[in-house]
């Protein structure tokens, strides 16, 4: 395939030597009959002209007339997020073989940021919008609804909001179970920002799980920082600083459990035989670390497929509802130990 | 800040009660004055209504009259690769501050798909593009290049085609030095994709300055296969599959460097003390893990930011030139032991 930069109507009156508005009615004009605007002979040199030259309509003059755009606006909190970058991967693979374009920017989860990057995508008369970075409760999604300015949420839910997620309750509760099996009783949480529902469900899902089992889990056992490396990190300092320790330690995401990774071997904690360690999304780096991580696998790639498609599916006014995709948990050594659970060859 | 939908003209002329038509030679026509289409009364209340309902121009209509989209399209390998969506946010934060808009896409390093994508961006009337994606010496960017679309590459060059890149043979370069001061002479690289210039540079100007010092790199011992975990695994396990083993491994990425830290681990050899082990690019991973990892910094997020306002200036028809960004390297625990470098505190 060879390519090429779009033939204008202007090359093309150049070719045949017609005038820029002659070409212009006789290739635009969908519903007159082209034979108003010129003679046949003319109408078939341009219409030879266009084909040679590989000409295509402009998208931004044909959205003039259709009033669609076929732009999506996706807002993400960073695309530097593996969680967040996979998704989006989701979204524009669907979005390529729904021969719709998506635009996306990060918000970094400032709030200001969200709404002047929103304006910015509306003033680009997106037809849709997809928001990886919903902020629990925050009115301006309400706002945008009530101006029926039509979007999905994805990863993190809000309220009633449309939404395709990861069943997140579901994905703590999978983590308490498999901690109780195991005997660990003694559970603290690495549990993300307070803000994502994707932190709070996760933990609402394991600490539901282990009360109901009979027993507790302290308050300065559950700490809201953050989900990268250097948030588990922190994190995992705040709940090693003083004995007692907990038995086993839930981050709610992969990156937080590798920074409490380091936090753990430089207090000469074993994992799994001192403390567990389960994190959470099963990115690449969960296998491929010194001692293979626990974790929830979380649907990434297929969330953004499913939002993209929901987003379609209301932008053409048919029925939808929220999603919530299933998760799975995922155990290797740090949990049970590399022994027990690895496949050879595997690090 | 309210977010709201955008006014259209129809809305202006249902509430003025004036012809859509009426509403657009008043608001559309910058040279005519727009005295001749509208009594001076109607006049003032469609710009009031304008104004209020916070009216802005379809930027498709704009872009029909100058020519210009200020649209610019992004191909990246994979939006997953943090050194790839890094590079973007530094793109999208310039595009934003210069008033452009920028779309991304991943064309998964594939050359059909690099086609279809660009040629899907070139549709859409991008007024250039940036690669992320080159391949070593690809005729595709000279095709480009003869029908004067304008475009930049990054992270990755080719050929003299405009680029902003990091100096990579430098990186490699500051790597040799450093394992030759330690008096590590058995160096294995693990060197990434070989179409890919960062690999090729970084590799190669680890193995001259080897061999200036008087010391080879056998061929067995340079592993092309990819920049990610699994790959940094697979080459290290080929590389340590048989004695005598190299008593330092160059890792062309940080990732590729993580995977390979799980295979000498697995094999009982201590990290620096028996193989030392550098990564490349210092992502925020490569002070969080167990055993802090020695790499090469390159300026990211300043590439991205560089290579948009170049191509900006490329279209604008100024003078440009490549420009390849200095590279840092960081010392860790990876290569001098973790007591001798950790900072307080720092995993």
């Amino acid at each position: 395939m060879t390519v090429r930069r779009p033939m204008t109507q202007r090359m093309i009156a150049e070719r045949v030597g017609v005038s820029v508005t002659t070409v212009s009615r006789v290739l635009n004009q969908d519903e007159a009959q082209p034979e108003r605007w010129a003679s046949p002979e003319t109408i078939a040199a341009i219409l030879e002209a266009a084909k040679e030259g590989g000409y295509r309509r402009n998208p931004h003059a044909a959205s003039l007339r259709t009033a669609r755009s076929n732009l999506i606006g996706v807002l993400v909190p960073r695309l530097q997020d593996f969680v967040l970058a996979t998704i989006y991967e989701g979204i524009d693979e669907a979005a390529a073989e729904h021969g719709v374009s998506t635009f996306v920017t990060n918000s970094m989860d400032d709030p200001a940021l969200q709404r002047t990057r929103t304006q910015s995508m509306l003033d680009r008369r997106v037809d849709g919008l997809i928001f990886g970075d919903a902020h629990y409760g925050d009115p301006f999604l309400d706002e945008l609804e009530a101006q029926e300015i039509p979007f999905v949420l994805t990863s993190r839910r809000s309220g009633d909001h449309l939404a395709v997620t990861c069943d997140d309750l579901e994905g703590g509760r999978l983590v308490a179970r498999h901690l109780l099996e195991l005997g660990r009783t003694k559970i603290a949480v690495i549990a993300g920002l307070p803000f994502a529902s994707t932190g709070l469900e996760r933990t609402r899902g394991l600490v539901d799980e282990v009360r109901a089992a009979g027993f507790d889990i302290p308050d300065r056992w559950i700490i809201q920082n953050g989900f990268d490396a250097a948030a588990g990190r922190a994190a995992a300092e705040r709940i090693f600083a003083a004995e007692p320790y907990p038995d086993a330690v839930f981050a709610t995401n992969d990156f937080a459990a590798i920074g409490a990774m380091g936090v753990l071997r430089d207090k000469g904690l074993r994992i799994p035989e001192d403390v567990a360690l389960v994190g959470y999304n099963d990115t690449p780096l969960a296998e491929s670390i010194t001692i293979s991580l626990t974790t929830v696998r979380s649907p990434m790639h297929q969330m953004g497929r499913v939002a993209l498609e929901t987003l379609l599916d209301l932008i053409a006014g048919h029925q939808v509802a929220s999603q919530r995709l299933m998760p799975e948990l995922i155990v290797r050594g740090s949990t049970v130990g590399d022994e027990a659970k690895r496949e050879p060859g595997a690090v």
